[in-house]
């Protein structure tokens, strides 16, 4: 085992846990490593926020996925920095990692563009973390509202402000559309939660904006239907506890809409840990701090370094960098193991990272949904049973994670949500002591 | 609506709960107040704490439960005091609930013995929260394993005690055990799990006192198949992040076991608003300060004050106080309830109180269980077998919650557990900004 060649992982995303999967029969020994020990399917996390489903649902052990790899072992740990001339990476507990080869897959985390201090108002969807505590946020702000002292009180606990309509947030404007409308309906004796307002503001002209224009325009029918105001053209200047101030298309005054809770459905940009890496590497970087790469996702002058997800800028067609997703993420950790294990059996050449679009799709509400694929689009009932079907084609490559489709089949039904809990932030008597 | 009767249940647990919902008929306004959202199915929580079932499965939202119920509304709130006389409830945030029947079923809090400094090193298993840092433990205690610099540190970290072993301890030890000898066997490279160490540490001669002893006797073999060791007649005398200190029997020595993981199953008290609730009363308490009550579940001089579930003093035999176990809970809120409804119907004369006891059971690992149900007893599969039907009939009151059972089926055939994240404790990378 000594001589054999050493991958090194960082990070249990779409990309890195998919490299590692490609790299089972690879001659070499492989580390992935990542901050938490499970991989996360991000793209269902709006579903643990809306309490829908538990954390437990949208994430599978990564020692549970990996376990019958015996050439892969998974660590628990983070990345202070990789020392890419001397090949090792180290971590913050001071474990120091030799490797061959390196993907870095360390991924995004959410940009408040500047202002970091609207965070705290407005948390973004990114960790089971968050997940949680903006549906703890949610169900409370009901609550609140059936016990205001007010008409003004209750209205500010029922407004809600989705702050950036991407798939996020259009699908978190659908799913709290259908808890205030259907779900909560009978639940409260002050007050009627299908009067909440849910307001979803974009900055753009239109929401989807990585859609098609019919796309988009179809999900902001859906969305509306669901009994959202979407505001287009809207530029977010203040977000406090209270509420949001913006400032309309070229309007020079602002306006002010007082609501309890905010959520963040913005922008990503890259980590303290990548922003390290391109200096010590000195890599190239675009706005957002992704690395530039090659064409083979490696960094120029580290051929041993691969850059795989939502960290890498790669551009699809020129002047188009790939986008942030799953699908993007899942090909690139792919192909760094494919040349990896193409370079073990002795080849030399290999054809660029060819990015396969097979398309978008958002959900919006119940048994609805918007999707491109291929080029031809669909909306309604018939684009969410695509979204399942191939949600469920990945999902059940992870044991057990079947049961979220009978979760869902059976709050399709019955309207209900099985994950409702308020939890965590000091309401444990147990503690006081 | 204004002159109708107004009942007040403090804490929506099995007694609380049973309470409201017997009262659905009443000609009464009924307002049930919890710090929490949920109500709680504590005899499952171990399952949370040792993966095999997620915060949202053990527990159903109290306004979800009622919301078909229209007398009754539920309130999000902490109860700070009752002014008996006054017949008034005030809560922490100032609200203020006058009654004129008032149900506290406000339940109990872990007991350290005194030594609330070891609850850092030792958590309890009574709330979600606790439940999920114990899971957070245990899954970190085989990482650390993973990766510890010596076999001695190794060791440590695979060493698991647990203290207490009624119900809730054997119920940890056995999943502890099938955690490391099944679910974690092919997980790590470096370790082997079935390696682990649990020690159950009990004060008393045999594990289960409260069961017959030859029920004990059969639980004991059963967990020790599981590979648990158990220690009886061992009193702890002190707990850090490092070990357990310990004394046997009638030894004047101690002994030392470096163990990373403590559980803590130890006895519970009263609360603080217990305390002050029965000083208020001038109610007489027992040693662990439950409040000792009338026939009727009434407190001496309040005959509008009733006291149901593990805060109430109420002898079953004489001398033989009721356990605090969720069957004299839910009987104990009906009851209350039925006194209630009664004397609204005109009644003066009510029975005392009668706990029908339908027996007790406690699961030892996979498909395997102790019981005395009606005096006879059972052990092993077929044990099981009549837990899980008991469980079933309560649970499927509640919506959804009926795909527990299907996890079960899953896991029982898989040996996996779907709910083993690691969440929580600042590992998360987006707040970091």
């Amino acid at each position: 085992m000594e001589q054999r060649h050493r991958v090194v992982i960082l990070g249990g995303g779409f990309a890195g846990l998919n490299a590692a999967q490609k790299l089972k029969r690879a001659n070499a020994n492989v580390t992935l490593i990542d901050r938490r020990n499970f991989h996360l399917f991000q793209p269902l996390l709006y579903q643990v926020a809306t309490g829908s489903l538990s954390p437990g649902e949208v994430a599978a052990p990564l020692r549970s996925v990996l376990r019958r790899q015996k050439n892969t072992e998974v660590l628990l740990g983070e990345a202070d920095h990789v020392d890419a001339d001397a090949k090792r990476v180290v971590l913050r507990d001071g474990g120091v990692f030799q490797y061959d080869s390196l993907i870095v897959a360390t991924g995004s985390q959410t940009s408040y563009y500047g202002n970091d201090e609207w965070r705290e108002a407005a948390p973004s969807l990114k960790s089971v973390e968050e997940a949680t505590a903006i549906r703890h946020k949610i169900l409370l702000a009901f609550e609140r509202a059936e016990r205001a002292d007010s008409p003004e009180e209750a209205k500010a606990w029922l407004t809600f402000v989705i702050v950036g309509a991407g798939a996020t947030g259009l699908e978190l404007a659908g799913a709290l559309g259908e808890i205030a409308r259907e779900t909560l309906k009978h639940d409260f004796r002050h007050i009627d939660p299908g009067a909440a307002r849910i307001v979803l503001m974009e900055g753009g002209p239109r929401v989807l904006g990585a859609y098609p224009e019919d796309l988009s325009a179809k999900a902001e029918k859906l969305v509306w239907r669901l009994g959202v105001d979407v505001e287009k053209n809207v530029m977010v200047t203040e977000i406090d506890q209270d509420g949001v101030t913006y400032r309309r298309g070229n309007s020079t005054s602002t306006e002010r809409l007082a609501a309890k809770t905010v959520i963040w459905a913005g922008g990503v940009t890259t980590t303290p840990f990548a922003r390290q890496l391109a200096e010590r590497t000195r890599a190239a970087t675009d706005r957002s701090g992704r690395i530039k790469v090659n064409s083979d996702l490696t960094i120029p002058n580290y051929p041993d370094i691969f850059i795989a997800g939502d960290l890498a800028y790669f551009e699809g067609k020129p002047g188009k960098p790939l986008p942030g997703v799953a699908q993007v993420a899942i090909q690139g950790g792919a192909y760094a193991a494919k040349v990896i294990k193409g370079r073990l059996e002795g080849k030399k050449d290999f054809p660029p990272f060819h990015y396969f679009d097979k398309g978008d799709m958002a959900v919006i509400g119940r048994a609805s949904a918007v999707a491109d694929i291929f080029g031809f689009h669909f909306s309604g009932l018939i684009a969410w049973l695509m979204w399942l079907f191939i949600h469920l084609i990945y999902i059940v490559q992870f044991q057990s994670r079947v049961l979220v489709f009978v979760q869902w089949g059976f709050e399709y039904l019955t309207f209900s949500r099985g994950a409702r809990l308020i939890t965590g932030e000091g309401n444990d008597k147990s503690r006081e002591s």
